[in-house]
C-alpha cells in the first residue's frame, strides 16, 4: 500500500464518491493515484467553486475532498475553506506540494511564494487540523489525525503531501478502522442535564432554538423526536434553517432578532427557558443584536461544550446533550395550547402581480417540494429566505461569503442526487461564479437557478444609499446559460415566474430564471434590515468625523 | 484630514488614478471615503480579478490598489496576492475591517473565521508589509512604512482599517513627501562594481540575461542605454520578456534553457560572463534546469543584493549596479561581429494554412505593433510567447497562476490608454474569469482576446498523458462574448484567424476569437517541454514505487 492509496481508501471509507478538484502539475502524481482508488474527480472551473462545492457536498454526506495543486490551487481557496470553517463544514483540503528535496533546498520552484512554508502557514489559519506529509512513515497517523479532527469538530482540515511521497509504500496499518473516540465526563454530563432538566420542568413557556450543528452533527431525527417528545415550540436559525422541517407543526419561523418575523421573535424573546440547541449566537443568529437573548435564560448546547446562563461545562457536549434529553423520563410534556405561526405560512398574498421579491418568495414557497433542496447565496436571497418554507436549505447564514449556491447545488446533487437543487441568486453572486453551471451540464445535473437581477447589491444600498459603486450592470444572463448548454429565460412578472418555475421543473437540464425585479425592490427582511440598521450604520462608521 | 483622506491622498500622489475592488458592509466607510476622494474605484466580478487588475495596473504604474471587504473580500484575494508577493509587484491590498471594540470583544462577527486576528495572520504570509490600524494616532506611520515598502521591495503590502476608524480625524503630517532612502554603502557598490568591470573586460564573449526587475525599478531605458553604449547581446526571460524591446538590435531572444530557442540557449550558455540584470533565477528562468547556468560565470545583481561568482554584496542593489554601469568609463565596447537571431525573427514559415499554435505564433507577429501590449495567461500560450515578438508583455513566468491575462487587460489598458491589450489565454483559464470581459465592456475597454481552444489542459497533458480530467469541455465562447455585450467570432483557419485579428483591431468594443486548435496541438516550446521533461517528472512521481 503507498500514502495516497491509504488517504483515499479512507476517503471511501467514509462515504465519499467524488472529490472536486483542478488538477495542476504538484498535483498530477495525487491525481493519478486518485483515478486508480476508483474515486472520480468533478474538475469545477475555478478553486473558489472547488471549496464551495466540496463545502456543500460535505454539509450532505459528512465529509467533502477538495482536491488542488500547490499555491496557485490551494491558496485560491482560502475563502472558501474560511467559510467551511466558520460554518462548521468537514472538508478536507488535499494539496500537491513540491517533491521533498526541492522544499529543502529552499529552490525558487513555480508556484512558490515567501517560501516553501508560506501556504502551510496560511492553511493553519483557516483549518482546525494539518498534516504535511513529508515523511512516509508518519503518514498514516498523520492522515487519521487530521480525518478525525474533521469528523470530530465537523471542521476542515489539510492534508499537502510532496508528490515524490505520493506513491512511496507505507507498512499498512493491521486496522484501518479507527477506535472509538474517548468517554464522555459522565458526571459532568449528570449534572448539567440534571440542571437542564430542572430548568425546563420549571418553565412555563419554554422554546427550542436549533442552529446548523444539529444537521452537521446528525441530529436531525433526534431533535425532531425530542420536540415532539415533549411538545416543545422550535425555532431555527438562518444558517440552520432546515434542521427542522419547516413544516412541522412544532416549528414556529426562522428567529433573526428585529429583521425576522414578529411572532417568531416574541415568542422567542419571551419564553422562560431558550434551548439553544448547536447555535453559535453569531450576530447573524441574533438579528445583531445579541442582547435580544438574555443569558440568564439561556442553555446553549454546541460541539463546544454546554453554558447555562452564565457557567459553562467544557467536558460535554451538544450530541451527549440531545442523547440524554431525549433519553430522559423526568421532562414534562409540555401543553402549550396554541404556537405562534410563521408569518409567512401560509403566506399573506401580497397584491399584486408584479414580480417583487415577497411574489418570488410567495411563488417559491408554491413550488417547492420535499424533493427539492433549496440553496441561496449571499445577498438579499438570504435574507428573504426567512419567508421561505423549505424541507432542505443551505445558505452561508454566519460567514456570508458570495458564491457558494451555484457551485454549491453541484455538491449537492452529486451527494444527494434524489434532490433537485434550486439556486437563489443574485446577480451580483452570479457574476462571480455562475458560469459553474457549465460544470453542472458536463456532470449531467440540473439545478433550478432563480437568479435575482435587480442590478444592484441591494443589501449594501439597504444600509448605506444608492452608491454608483453598488450598481450591478446587466448581462445577457439567458444568453449565458445557453451558452453553457442550459436552457434559460427572462420574466418579469409573476404569472411568467410562475409558468418557468415549472418548465424548470418538466427541463432535464439546468435551467435559469431572470428574474428581474425593480432596483428598488426588497425582500420584506431587507427592507427591516434597512430600517433598523441603515442608519446607525452609517452613524458608526462616521462617528470619528465628530470628535 | 482624516485616516482615509491621507491614505487616499498618499495613493494618489502615487500617480494612481483608480482602485479596483467588490464594495461589502465592511469596507463601506472606506468606499465612501474614496469617493470624496476623487478617486474612481472599478468593480471588479470577483476578488480574485481585483487582485490581478491591481497587479497588472501596478507593473506599469508602480503601485496599483485592491480595495475590498473583510474577509470574504480579502481572503477570497489571497492567490493573486501571492502572485505578486512572488513576481515583484507593487500592489496595496487595503482591507474594511469591523469596528476596534468588536475585534477586542471577540464578537462572533460574521466574516470572521478562526480569531479576529486571521485575515492579519493570513496576510503576513503573501505581503511584505503590514499595518492594522485601530489607533488613528499612528495611522499615518503605519501608512507611509506600508507604502514605503512596497516602493522600495516593488512587493505587495497591506493596509487594514477597523471601520469606525476610516474617518477618524488624525494631525495632518508637515509634508507628505517622504524623506529620500538611507543613502548607499558606497564602499562596498565601488568594490563590486570594479569587480564586475574588470569581469566584463577580460571577457571576450559576455551577455546579458535580464530579468523582470528591470521593469519593476523603472530601469528599462537605462538597460538600453546599458547594452547600446558597450554593444552587449542580451537575452531576456520569460517573465521579463519585453524589459528590452523584442526588435532591439541587441536582442538574442529569450533564454528559457532547452525548451526556448536553441540559438539564444547556446550563445548564453556558453557566455564567458553573464551578468544577471533583475532575474531572480527561479525555476522557470532557467528551463527548470539551474545548473545550465554556471555561478562560476555569473554576476547576478537584484533588488536584495548582488551576487558574484560564490560571494555576495547584500548592501548594494540592482538600481545602484546599473547606474554605476552605465556611467562607467572603464568598460570597453564589445565588437562581436554577429549576435545570433531569436530562432523565430524572422520564423521559418510553417507551410500549413490549418490553425496551430505555430500559424498563431506567426500570424500574430505579423499583427503585433508597439501600440499593442500582450498579456499571456498560464498555459501553453505561456510557453508559446516564447516565439512571439512584442514591444510589451505580460506573462506569470514565474508563480504561473492561471487567471491573470483577462483581468489585467483591465488593468493594463486603465493604466495605458494608448495601449491595445491582446490577450492570449487558454480554455481552461478562460473558464476562471474570462466573464471579467463584462467588466471591460462596462469601462469602455477593448482588449483583443485570443482564446486556445484545444479542449485541454494541454501543459498537463505534455508533462503527463492524456487523461480524462485534462479534457475542457467547450462552451460557446463567442456566445458569451456576446452575452457580455462585446463581439466575437470563432475561427479554424489561418486565413479565418488573420483576417479575425483584423476585425478584431478595426472593433472599438472587446473582440473574442475563439481560436480552435486541435487536441493534440501544442506550442513548440510545449513540445520541447513535453519531451524533455515529461518522462523524467513521471518517473520522479512514481520513484516511490520502486523502493
Amino acid at each position: 500500500m503507498h500514502v495516497a492509496e491509504y488517504l483515499f481508501h479512507r476517503i471511501r471509507q467514509a462515504g465519499v464518491t467524488c472529490t472536486f478538484g483542478i488538477p495542476g502539475d504538484f498535483a498530477l502524481p495525487l491525481y493519478a493515484a486518485q483515478e486508480e482508488s476508483g474515486l472520480k474527480t468533478i474538475v469545477m472551473t475555478h478553486e473558489p467553486s472547488v471549496g464551495y462545492a466540496a463545502d456543500v457536498y460535505a454539509r450532505f454526506k459528512g465529509l467533502g475532498v477538495a482536491l488542488v495543486t500547490y499555491g496557485v490551487g490551494a491558496l485560491n481557496m482560502v475563502n472558501a475553506v474560511a467559510m467551511a470553517y466558520a460554518e462548521e463544514s468537514p472538508v478536507l483540503v488535499v494539496s500537491g506540494a513540491p517533491e521533498v528535496r526541492w522544499q529543502q533546498a529552499d529552490i525558487l520552484f513555480h508556484h512558490r511564494v515567501k517560501s516553501p512554508d508560506t501556504q502551510w502557514h496560511v492553511y493553519r489559519e483557516v483549518t482546525a487540523a494539518q498534516a504535511r506529509i513529508t515523511h512516509a512513515e508518519y503518514a498514516v497517523e498523520q492522515i487519521d489525525e487530521v480525518l478525525d479532527t474533521i469528523r470530530r469538530q465537523s471542521r476542515p482540515g489539510y492534508i499537502e503531501i510532496a508528490r515524490d511521497l505520493v506513491f512511496a509504500p507505507i507498512k499498512e496499518p493491521a486496522t484501518t478502522t479507527r477506535p472509538a473516540p474517548p468517554a464522555r465526563n459522565r458526571e459532568a454530563l449528570d449534572e448539567a442535564v440534571a440542571e437542564i432538566v430542572a430548568r425546563l420542568n420549571n418553565s412555563q413557556r419554554p422554546v427550542v432554538y436549533a442552529g446548523v450543528e444539529i444537521e452537521r452533527f446528525g441530529l436531525m431525527d433526534k431533535l425532531r423526536q425530542l420536540v415532539e417528545k415533549y411538545n416543545l415550540p422550535t425555532a431555527t436559525s438562518l444558517m440552520g434553517k432546515t434542521v427542522l422541517p419547516e413544516h412541522h407543526p412544532n416549528f414556529i419561523g426562522n428567529y433573526f432578532g428585529n429583521l425576522g418575523p414578529e411572532n417568531t421573535r416574541r415568542y422567542l424573546e419571551n419564553a422562560d427557558c431558550i434551548l439553544a440547541l448547536g447555535m453559535l449566537l453569531s450576530d447573524m443568529d441574533v438579528g445583531f443584536e445579541p442582547s435580544r437573548i438574555p443569558r440568564r435564560r439561556l442553555i446553549q448546547a454546541t460541539a463546544n461544550g454546554v453554558s447555562i446562563s452564565h457557567h459553562h461545562y467544557p467536558d460535554i457536549n451538544l450530541v451527549d446533550v440531545v442523547d440524554a434529553l431525549l433519553q430522559s423520563h423526568a421532562i414534562k410534556r409540555f401543553d402549550i395550547p396554541t404556537f405562534p405561526r410563521p408569518d409567512a405560512m401560509p403566506p399573506k398574498r401580497a397584491k399584486t402581480s408584479a414580480l417583487r421579491m415577497v411574489t418570488i418568495l410567495e411563488e417559491l414557497n408554491d413550488f417547492l417540494t420535499p424533493s427539492h433542496v433549496v440553496l441561496s447565496d449571499t445577498g438579499d436571497c438570504l435574507f428573504a429566505s426567512v419567508d421561505l418554507r423549505a424541507e432542505w436549505f443551505i445558505g452561508p447564514g454566519y460567514y456570508a461569503s458570495m458564491g457558494l449556491a451555484v457551485p454549491g447545488a453541484i455538491g449537492a446533487q452529486l451527494a444527494r442526487p434524489d434532490l433537485r437543487p434550486v439556486v437563489l441568486v443574485g446577480d451580483g453572486a452570479f457574476k462571480m461564479n455562475g458560469v459553474e453551471l457549465g460544470t453542472a451540464k458536463e456532470q449531467g445535473l440540473n439545478p433550478i437557478v432563480v437568479l435575482i437581477n435587480n442590478q444592484t447589491f441591494a443589501t449594501l444600498k439597504a444600509t448605506d444609499r444608492d452608491r454608483a459603486y453598488f450598481r450591478v450592470r446587466p448581462w445577457d444572463y439567458v444568453g449565458i446559460a445557453r451558452s453553457l448548454g442550459g436552457y434559460g429565460e427572462q420574466v418579469t412578472t409573476r404569472a411568467a415566474f410562475r409558468a418557468a418555475l415549472h418548465r424548470a421543473q418538466a427541463c432535464s437540464d439546468f435551467y435559469l430564471i431572470d428574474a428581474v425585479v425593480p432596483e428598488d425592490d426588497a425582500s420584506p427582511t431587507l427592507k427591516r434590515l434597512g430600517r433598523e440598521y441603515g442608519g446607525k450604520i452609517r452613524m458608526a462608521s462616521r462617528a470619528g468625523e465628530r470628535p
